[in-house]
């Protein structure tokens, strides 16, 4: 009898904020591993900002998600059949095919983790592909150096949090936008920034002023509009800006008015710059040793908000979205 | 008797477009030169867009022109008395005294030109600053590889014109927009871009996407506003802007909504870069040297619009934000 397992569909392409009804619960049969593959249990998933772009129809740097067929992400499982040389039953595996019970996946397309060096699900976030954006956003695109002061917005998001320890790490003074006190309260106690402020406590671009009252060097940007003026505002001459992410603006039908300031880019020489994590894997390395070092030592410090069974992670991902998460959000599926 | 001479001096601060009033024509005593200075008599100045920054009485990364003072800018005339070695009477000078007939100087503050080489006033155009300004921007900032489609706004313009050439002359393709459809004749026909248009004519985006259907991946803004706004729609994978001006703005009482889109410049990994030619003196000579012998051979084609007497130098400034001008603007002073 062939294994059954859960997915969740995309049953609608969400128009604003995501509702319930945009995803669907199915139960399939989970196909046999074929030549070169394995068959994956599901231990944790991944839902990130990003993936709110995937459920538009438009093109993208990813294609967007297909209707009526299983979403994707990042997930960590473990290997319960294996085709494959090199990937053993039992051996924890991180891959893109979250959102479901049980997959299937070519080897080359997973990469075995070890689990008594970081529990599995470390590999999603301060390990995995949010900590690598926060380095790679940092040193490579904003171009860190010496007595830059950062600025991070999402400063208690799963990026955001580790940009800005990273660079505190790197001796500077850093400043983070969060969206509620008690985050700020956990950016600047547990995470040892500098300042910080709640957003929503006022004009975001006089909440920086006051914060860092002789101007930024770095802005990383998790969030964009607002906070993106607010930024260019307060960027010194020869600032840079790591373009990561635009939360603000992922649910909006209307593009924002901002930032309405950007002629004061050529004056001040900043640059801007986007980018896409993918593009930059070769770092993988570097990035593992270095703050993985400071990881083990207990100085970089990382949360996770976790949402439990595969059932609600829609309902994770919009809350995701709203920013109902401290650190990195994650779903744990079944034993885990 | 002293010599006397006439300035344009800034009357009162422009609220949007400049007026008349705003400026004062003065007639005042021209002081002698002291050890190690010169007395200029001026020929050529130039307007320049961005003189209307320097209008306000904002911080910028030049300090304001003050009141009731002479106005300052390019301007190229002949040493009349010299109290300085190295500058010797009948030397031609590139200064920044403009605005005025007559000047004195630190040799150290004037650079001697060779007329014999190019007319004196090209020192102000195609072999001064804005030649270099589209060099380094297109070469430096925007990063110009082989094959990159560029797109040049304000291509009628001093610095527009030239860095389109300048890009043909390195085999690209290259797209121009310009305010009238005698402009867009003179950017295809004598400048020799392969394609124009009036961004008068409609949706700037759309006439951009028309112009350029499978994209671009340079561009040269000296508009912003509705023009970077297309752009970024234009731009592919990995392009990069150099942001140049945004004389669509420098009249504004508001600042604009836009650009509303930069939100791709993270999926599409795109790098926008402001920058003053201040900073990149080091590169004249290598401009010098290609961009002169592209001149000497007649593959770069340079006009020039010239308005005649000092007294009309406001009315040059204010049509010069107008988009007036073909090329270069300029105001003969004297006998030239």
């Amino acid at each position: 009898m062939a294994l059954r397992g859960r997915e969740i569909q995309l049953a609608a392409r969400p128009q604003g904020e995501p509702r319930d009804t945009d995803f669907r619960l199915a139960e399939v049969d989970v196909p046999e591993p074929g030549q070169d593959q394995v068959l994956i249990r599901n231990a944790w998933m991944s839902v990130d900002p990003y993936m709110r772009g995937r459920m538009n129809d438009v093109p993208s740097y990813v294609p967007p998600f297909a209707l009526d067929a299983p979403l994707e992400g990042g997930a960590v499982g473990v290997v319960i059949a294996s085709n494959a040389d090199g990937v053993d039953v039992g051996d924890w595996v991180l891959h893109n095919f979250g959102w479901r019970d049980y997959t299937i996946a070519d080897a080359s397309a997973v990469r075995v983790v070890d689990v008594a060096l970081a529990p599995a699900q470390a590999y999603l976030g301060v390990l995995g592909m949010p900590g690598l954006t926060a380095y790679v956003g940092l040193l490579d695109i904003a171009g860190l150096r010496e007595g830059d002061v950062v600025f991070v917005s999402g400063a208690a998001g799963a990026v955001g949090s580790l940009a800005g320890q990273i660079a505190k790490q790197r001796g500077h003074r850093v400043i983070g936008s969060a969206g509620s006190p008690e985050k700020v309260a956990h950016v600047t106690g547990e995470l040892g920034f500098d300042a910080a402020f709640d957003y929503h406590g006022g004009d975001v671009a006089a909440l920086l002023r006051d914060a860092a009252p002789e101007g930024i060097d770095v802005y990383f940007d998790n969030v964009g509009g607002e906070h993106l003026e607010a930024a260019i505002a307060s960027l010194r001459q020869n600032g840079r800006v790591a373009l990561c992410g635009a939360i603000s603006q992922y649910n909006a039908a209307e593009p924002p008015c901002a930032p309405r300031n950007l002629g004061q880019a050529i004056g001040k020489r900043l640059t801007l710059r986007g980018f896409i994590v993918s593009d930059h894997g070769h770092r993988m390395r570097d990035f593992a040793r270095e703050v993985g070092a400071w990881l083990r030592e207990g100085r970089i410090h990382h949360r996770e908000t976790v949402v439990d069974g595969l059932e609600r992670s829609p309902a994770a991902f919009i809350g995701l979205l709203r920013g109902e998460n401290t650190g990195k959000m994650l779903v744990k599926l079944g034993e885990g």
